[in-house]
């Protein structure tokens, strides 16, 4: 957990308003959630690896005897939790409060979580998160608006040329199931795919095959992960597809994947939605898996060049609302991963308004310092007093870094005489 | 706690939004602190009854036996808790980065507190709060600069017409010597005199008389808050401070209370500072108390005539930052309660970009609405998609309470023929 100094969260501000600005566009609404869920719904199973990540809160008013009646039982110490993911909340939210809200809900959620995680670096115990979610849309129109609102996003920020990879969990399924894995060993199976991007195709069968998959299975993944491909250009679309899946992949699923890569092409181009026909910022990978065990249809991740890591992801999660509401529907969502992003974001405080550093002598009056103050925020500027000190360099070079950029300095009789405000270096 | 839906999250965003900006223009830099803080910072005695309040999380990995072992001790249980407030968490930050920090350091904090208060109407458990605080200025001009901040950023609001009560802890101590009221017993007494505007100077001093605080010392209060005093207009000024205050009251104090006046005067008129001339928002209140024990000097409360409570308040607390530091340092603040805030600003969204909802059939291609949608973004419109219902109308209410401010219609073949963009009633 860490402190934000004013540079950094004056950066973190100025970006999450772009966010917020952007996502808004695009017709998300932003909610909140309170910090703290109830004990019993942050541990339902949804959660995954994250829930045992949980900080919990000690219950008040607990006498001794409930103390040592609890020291087998440490469920019984606590009521509430910090919430480790926005998805949870959103599900609880959405059940609540459904009846005010409209037929197909675009959520925004930008809002810090918090993980016992063990302290390594670019891992915080509190971290912010901003997701988007479309909750009462099946459609690959629902995936479609979230990678728009995703990729706008970004442009906003200053990072061009972002893509999402993209991947259906039910395609992963019927892959699996083809080659001949049980329905019994595939999740395994899939933790050790998800980490082909690190040991290549080599690696992963040798892991397979070590861990005692069933053989034909994992010959004929080997056989598939081999196979001579010749490498021609090939935009986004069914041909893509299906030249990337083994033969025969239900219509259904090509169908979904096909129809979020049209309507994201109408979107970027204006264009007839002929997905085939234009680039888009889309990449087809039939070995994505996500980790979070509740993603039953389309999964995505967001890339940049300029980092080897995703800087988001998300996917298609239609059981879970079901949880909370007893009754299924669709949701699909997308969680932009802010740590990672703020730090690509240049802390340039260019497009702000003039912010002046006035250096006063000691001997000013503080009331001519005021009236000076309160005429440059009059015109626009922000404005701090510093009193001089020996080292002006020092000082000037503090502000500079603290986002001013301009400077004046003030003695007595400065103000019958007028003030100059000199640009910082 | 509460869930915020699209609406309020969306006015509470933007009121948070002119706050921050205000707060920046006046020279204030904006910091962050993790939520969690150390049990042992935020019941260190200094946070007073809030303490008592804080929810504390639940020790990782504790054993049966370990279990046992706290049941007569409970604080075994939790090495961290929920922040109740901002200004602990402010000493403790300014304590571990002061070397980065500014000599004069302005502060901006604006996040939520947690406080197990029981439930009651206009009582959360987590709400949050609007600080500002100057630290390492001694002099009356950090009380003129936060209240010049504070009464500029209600303007901004659209709340015209506030005003800051305002007294000094030391002037009620020495006030409360002068009728000889003794130094253990000031402090209950002063619980009794901050009733003085529910119970009125009868109710006090009955109050007084009942506790058997010292006959001779309720005397004089009795006879100090029944004297004559004719009703004339005084601005605020040494003038004023006196006339209210018994004889004789020490220099030191009213001219501190003085200079305040002064800078804040020079501060609103651009004129020439002399606080006793001209009309400014504070009131002097010789009998204002402010809970909190660790003030040490000037104390605020802020008033607007459309409420008959509280906006928030602060002082100085110059012995704080000691605590953690090792080494005293000048420190004063001022909090703005954004709850009672933001339930007095207007919902109107007018000064946003257009927001219009496209209503679309079923059967209108996904490209084509997708495409409708990113030109009307590219225009600078915020957008959101809304497949018609049998009730037209109940739609476009909804849409207009969520912010919306335009629709358009959109069928299969409205692409070609263009859009017709009509306002919302």
């Amino acid at each position: 957990m860490r402190d934000f100094l004013p540079a950094d969260k004056a950066r973190r501000e100025r970006v999450l308003a772009v966010i917020r600005d952007r996502y808004r566009a695009h017709g998300f609404d932003e909610i909140e959630t309170p910090v703290m869920e109830e004990y019993s719904r942050l541990h339902a199973g949804i959660g995954g690896d994250n829930e045992k990540l949980a900080y919990n809160v000690l219950k008040r008013g607990l006498d001794p005897e409930a103390l040592r009646a609890a020291a087998d039982d440490q469920s019984q110490l606590t009521d509430l939790g910090l919430r480790y993911d926005l998805t949870v909340p959103l599900a609880r939210f959405y059940a609540t409060n459904r009846g005010q809200l409209p037929a197909v809900f675009r959520a925004i959620q930008i809002a810090p979580v918090w993980r016992a995680e063990r302290p390594q670096k670019g891992r915080y115990r509190q971290f912010v998160q901003c997701d988007i979610d479309i909750i009462g849309d099946a459609s690959a129109r629902a995936e479609a608006e979230l990678a728009v609102a995703t990729l706008d996003t970004l442009e906003a920020l200053g990072l061009e040329g972002g893509s999402i990879r993209i991947n259906d969990r039910r395609a992963l399924d019927w892959m699996l199931d083809s080659f001949g894995f049980t329905a019994d060993e595939r999740p395994g199976v899939l933790i050790t795919i998800d980490k082909l991007d690190k040991i290549g195709p080599h690696g992963v069968v040798a892991e397979l095959r070590e861990r005692g998959a069933t053989a034909p299975a994992v010959d004929a993944l080997e056989a598939f992960l081999t196979r001579p491909m010749t490498l021609e250009y090939n935009p986004y679309g069914e041909r893509q597809i299906r030249k990337l899946l083994p033969p025969d992949a239900p219509d259904e699923i090509v169908s979904h994947l096909v129809g979020i890569g049209e309507a994201v092409a109408a979107s970027r181009a204006g264009g007839d939605g002929d997905g085939d026909g234009i680039d888009i910022p889309l990449v087809f990978d039939p070995f994505l898996v996500r980790g979070m065990g509740y993603y039953t249809g389309t999964i995505f991740e967001l890339a940049h060049p300029s980092v080897d890591y995703s800087l988001g992801g998300g996917g298609r999660y239609d059981g879970m609302i079901g949880r909370f509401l007893g009754q299924d529907v669709p949701a699909v969502g997308f969680s932009i991963g802010f740590e990672r992003l703020v730090d690509l974001i240049e802390a340039a405080d260019g497009d702000g308004p003039s912010a002046v550093v006035l250096v006063h002598d000691r001997d000013v009056p503080t009331g001519e310092l005021l009236a000076l103050k309160a005429a440059l925020i009059a015109q626009g500027s922000r404005v701090r007093l510093e009193q001089r000190t020996k080292n002006l360099k020092a000082l000037l070079e503090r502000a500079a870094s603290d986002g001013y950029t301009a400077f004046a300095t003030v003695s007595a009789g400065t103000v019958p005489a007028g003030l100059e405000v000199k640009p910082l270096a």
